[in-house]
């Protein structure tokens, strides 16, 4: 099943272990961002995920085209041109120290894309899903624009949309966000968010969530789902539930929430021992996508996207390299870490 | 005292930190196996310890040669030829997802070795103690007939054996390592096994032990000593009880059951937080011959056994390099991890 | 256009740097083989280059196939199953000490094929090349036929055939090598060898070449050229030149006969200051095999091919990353090394 | 505000990762000191400081210069000449196994130093703040009356002075240590010392204070405190509390006690989970030196200087690189480690 | 001597050893730009080295002041804000195989400061002596008018000025470059070129030279001083004389053309074995401004600037960390490179 | 046959690749000193070596211990104890950079031995061969009479004896390195030296050799041992002859002049690419007494010495790790460096 992803991929640049950034004499450099990290994940679990950005042509651009393809991404739609690659640096926290992202994006060539770069009947031909995230349109430009075409397009053509909202403050504010998002969020099916994603873009709470405190209020979670659906007719809202108890331990669940039955599916709590945080909501985006396109039910298609993304934290940098059948071992209960030989 | 080992000694690969084997781009090389191990911890106590093997004559088998010698392991019965040197990829697991050992063992020059390469009056010559596993005779071809060599000769000569039945699933099946190692065992004055050997090898369960749940029941474990002594006529029957919460995290404990007294001795279970796992086992191996070896009584060996391979967890790779003094230390109650200047 | 590359691709192990296997703690780990080489080399000029292989189902297979892919090689043929991925241990030379290559590729999951793994129809569907290397059969088993069977397809379907001598003393005896190679070699359009593989699997010497001494003697390459026309129908004969004064300085050059004209065509010849030896004599294949399949005429195709390995001992690792214009630009005279901002 | 910060620096020698000294192939090479690690903090946190010792005139000493440099100490007034650089060698704890440091700093260049090396009316002109620890003094030779001099030319001049006990067994016996900062500490203003230096030094015990068992008693510290006031009429008496549960786990917590009031001030306490824990008090004494020259308050500057600290166990290498703001964040109760985007 | 050096200091990321861009995975961070490494190259060489430039406020910012405060450059006068820090990538060369740079400079900190932000009166307060490049003009903006500030401050204060013409075709056009530098120039006291420069910036050509031949004629360069001199009136001109065998191998000299005496000094030609020959410009610069502005007379200052660039050559990175009196002994005739016990 | 090893072995610290003591952020550790280096050449080609010193009780001697150990030298009667472990530094040098030696081994454990440490009937007993440089009794303390109490054991058991000068101004001056040495060598049956040693030591020149031009005078290196035979009564007299013509590139060759035939021999003249130059005079020392050790014949002797030690040059860190078989082949002609496979 043909999957499209479209949005940013950049150079990741993160020190060794735990340096800090003054400390790095040397970079890791791999090449990530919110669409191709789901991309990989839907190629890994043998989906045909295809990854569309527009990639500056000179060798740091190539990088990043390979590093997709190696785990059979398919990256012939990808458009060539434009300035250069955006980069971001992450510094790994630890214990009471906060892990550290410095983004260099602004004026990447996907951020300088034009509507005329993308042929989406080519580029969508025979797809079944289309996936994207808010940081795509946050990127400005014309990518609301181009976000929407596609979108359009999906709609034409009964391709399910997914959308992870990813708010990013960074890149522009609530108020930018909630009117552009606004407008195409109508067109998604598959809705995903954070806790704190839906208060920061449409300034939907729901009751006794509280975020800072990291306490989880199932009925909060449910009522901003409602919310969702109702404002904006998806079919499906699932929220990711993290509770940062230090940058080495972190609680880990989720919820998906289905508008046809109005029930809502919690996952398992998991409590995860960082290696790398970074992806993991990704992740969770990634093995949600699968699930639900092949079909897998909604309790056990939560119970994927959280196992998933749990092993996702104990892998290094962004994608996540785990396979079907050890997410369906995690989901089982079976977390014990015990030597396979 | 002249301790010797005889087994598979092989390349070990592992990608750096917790890098997948589908990221490495670069492995770790050492050079590791059960029964050099246990040569590497002996040798390292002080003891005099030789390690037996076949080895292909090229750079790489001199390499594992070397590594063994490098911590004073006598390597001068080493017999050399055969075709290839056996490797294991290992990757390291953190929080929930496991580690995994990828084997290619197969046709390793001690895989393919003939009685005739073995001179065991001249090898144990003056030695004291044999220790071998139930890997040895896995790895089939000509082996189980030159452990029985081997052992008839312990017999005959007064040398204490130690045998770990370390059973491998894809070396040879439960049926296969029955057959076999009820021929071996009979010859075994001390015999040590983790929670599933007995029952993966012989059938033998202990009542209330639930491996699964990682539920210690000591009355269990008591009774599979029992049942071992019974059948086979060991002297001493240990037993390694390890706890998996996650990768990162294990209990870790054991028991020593002395046949002549009828009493099982067991030790304090320790919180590991695992740097390298593999070796664990083949570490409470090394700690229980020496303490045995060296007249420690039965509870200071368990101890001693214990604390030497909880050590070991916090340590890369399969040797266990640490000091009489250092396990003492911790045998003694102090795990605190103070520096000391 | 479609190239089909078929052979074995195994993961190299060198240590870093110039240390010696004795001394190396790390190796780095990479993938490569005769026809994988080519392979990347054609899909980095642009051709759309398919590789078919047999790799073991496990993660070091997949990572040769994630390798090969990564430079935008085609590997939905490839076939899996079977024992295990062969290796190769490099070690690199320096000043008067020889680099050393210790193989441990026996048993390997393509070595262990089937003729019924490989459906050469679907395989070879719209391919206008298939290029192979003499190692391929001298892996043994059913190979020699499974090569046959491809062949002959090539033959009915006027797909032109490419084949690298690739004399390896270390698989099969000269002999041996001789009597295969007779049977496959009617079949391939374009024969590359270098100086010394005519002369080991045919017994085909040219006057007046003196490999040991390395000089160059343009008659006798032409008349070893002739010699192999007139023997096997060969459309175009290449030869290699390499006169090694010492591991890190080469003199490199080729020279291509073309039997229609009976004309022979000599390249420039190159001082190379060695950086990565391996994979040099592939990287002269993929160039010639890009030039003749896009025409340039033979004059240029040799010059091309020449100055591509010349890059290619510039580069750590067997794969050839060069671009069509770097290629391009050596040819055309400038070696200069200036900085390029 | 200029502070003076006296002592040695080290070259310090750490193996990679979790590497014991015998596995080391590698050391990675940093350069550290008590009092450097002080300067070091408080350059960070935008104070002038100098740091002031004695260094040999090649190329390890500049880079011993160079490292602080970087970090913005003025490094103006060092004493250049002089045998050799001290070194120490760190090996990292893990789990059960404590950290272990060798020291080889006998002879060195500050070691061997003559009173007329240091012109303390030129070094500490415009300064208000002079810091150094017990271990400066313990070096022997002429380092006693070296300090003797500084700090009378500080009491002569209105020189604030901070001291860190710091007793090191390896470099002087407890009476040695006792007779000599019995001498000093009546110039000292703040006073620093962990659980078991005033009892080292002085024979001065807590009543209820049990170092071994790592019990907190309040009652205890405070009881030190006014001790060490009573007897050397310090101003400030600073007490850091850790309790080492592992090499990985320890507890971090900090008392500051004030004469004039004859008030105690108690930190949170922290549960860090540690990737250096060398330089830990030092960070403590860098805080609290920084939060009493900013004038915060008692409460304030102990809630700095144990946060500063709690950071510094999350850093490799013995600087605190910590900002006023991340310090602040922390100590204002933000311990979750989320991500900073 | 104060000497102040103006103009963009980047990251430079570099993949390890002679890694492409396509392979690297990992980069080497250090910190450089054309001004920059003069200012540490007179520094390291014992004179008051000041630089001055516009970074931004995070942790990258930070720490490339960090990288030339380690080497003593005073730091102080730099302006903090801005969006980002200029890029650069390496990758080197080897044999045939040229170097490539790939900037990714373009709105950076400095690239978009202001007239207002750099108070000269302030920052050149007792300097004897200014540095800057063409490439700080180059990058636009505001920076001519702000060099030209700079260098009317100069003129009107007796501070002596340098220039390194280093035309960079990616930054601007030869017109571009012609029009602007026709100004600037003359305020230059010592203008530095290399072989290209003056013809690119200034369609200024010497008879006989032929900088793609690397043929080297004396007359030629003597007549591009001239003209030099003879349009802008500076007083001194040198040239450095680069010829490039491989990317491994170059020829190195250089020449300074004194205006006063209309005579012409020739240093001796080296020939190099590169190790890094990014930042052998800069190195030239460096060691000419500290042997002109120490007197050293014009035939011993070109020969001083051409033996210190040689060295440079042989490290890695741009900064070139040699003594004055390594640069001496080598300037004396010895390049035996004999080990130094 | 039983070559026994006296003096000091040190840890090696030097920086990775090219880098300048001022870079480094790292050291590679390895152990090694003069007669460490000719015991590991010795075990390495088959000889029952054992190398005698004084090594502190703490883990950097135990690895200087296992570093030799690793290679197969008898360590078992090393004296344990004292209070150091020397250490030196290593800059590598590259093109007109020369490598640069820091030595830190002041107060080594070795250095402070005692005559009564060394039992020399114990240790020399069944020994063929006693070898030592002039670098132990330079080492001061009461070296100068452990080493006599070897020889005059050697003497009365007929032990033969090797010497290498080994002038180091850093340990001693000229003067006394001539007095202690004059009671020494008359002991020595092998004298070996380089081209400075015997002037330096002895002040013995030969006439028409001029060290600092590197011209090779052979009549002047036969005059020079003919003097220290006849002042002596050496048996035989081996010189080394370096060319250094950059730290890159050396010319290196030897002579040996036995006493009795009164006749020289001098070996091929190698040009030598540099991997690392340090150790190369001990591995001419390790070739020389093992085909001397094995009667080879006086020009098989220095033809294999000089062999061993060029490819040294090839070779990262002091041993040289190389075989017989490689010797053997560089001698009797082959040093093109192909690709052995």
């Amino acid at each position: 099943m043909k999957i499209v992803c479209f949005g940013e991929i950049m150079m990741r640049l993160n020190p060794e272990g735990y340096q800090r950034f003054v400390q790095a004499e040397r970079f890791e450099a791999t090449y990530a961002g919110g669409e191709a990290n789901v991309a990989v994940s839907l190629a890994n679990y043998g989906l045909d995920a295809s990854f569309v950005t527009k990639l500056p042509s000179n060798p740091l651009g190539e990088s990043a085209r390979n590093a997709v393809r190696h785990f059979g991404v398919d990256t012939k739609d990808i458009v060539w041109g434009g300035p250069r690659l955006g980069l971001y640096f992450v510094e790994k926290g630890a214990s009471q120290r906060a892990s550290k992202v410095v983004y260099d994006r602004a004026g990447s060539s996907i951020a300088c894309a034009k509507r005329t770069d993308f042929d989406w009947a080519k580029i969508l031909k025979g797809a079944k899903w289309f996936h994207f995230t808010g940081i795509t349109p946050a990127l400005g430009g014309e990518l609301p624009e181009i976000c929407l075409d596609a979108l359009k397009y999906c709609k034409a053509h009964r391709i399910t949309v997914s959308c992870d909202l990813n708010y990013r403050g960074k890149l522009w504010t609530k108020a930018e966000a909630g009117r552009c998002m606004a407008k195409l969020v109508p067109f998604v099916d598959v809705l995903i968010a954070n806790e704190a994603d839906a208060a920061d873009v449409f300034g939907i709470v729901g009751e006794g969530s509280d975020v800072e405190n990291g306490t989880l209020d199932k009925k909060g979670y449910v009522s901003v789902a409602e919310q969702l659906v109702k404002r904006f007719g998806c079919k499906k809202v699932a929220i990711t539930l993290r509770t940062s108890l230090s940058a080495f331990d972190n609680l880990w669940a989720g919820m998906l929430y289905d508008a046809k039955s109005a029930k809502a599916f919690f996952s398992t709590e998991y409590k995860v021992h960082i290696v790398d945080r970074v992806g993991g909501g990704d992740s969770f985006g990634g093995g949600l996508v699968y699930a639900l396109a092949t079909k897998r039910g909604d309790q056990a298609s939560i119970d994927f996207a959280v196992a998933a993304s749990c092993l996702k934290h104990s892998i290094e940098h962004d994608f996540n390299l785990v396979t079907v059948s050890e997410v369906e071992t995690l989901a089982a209960g079976n977390g014990t870490g015990r030597v396979q030989r």
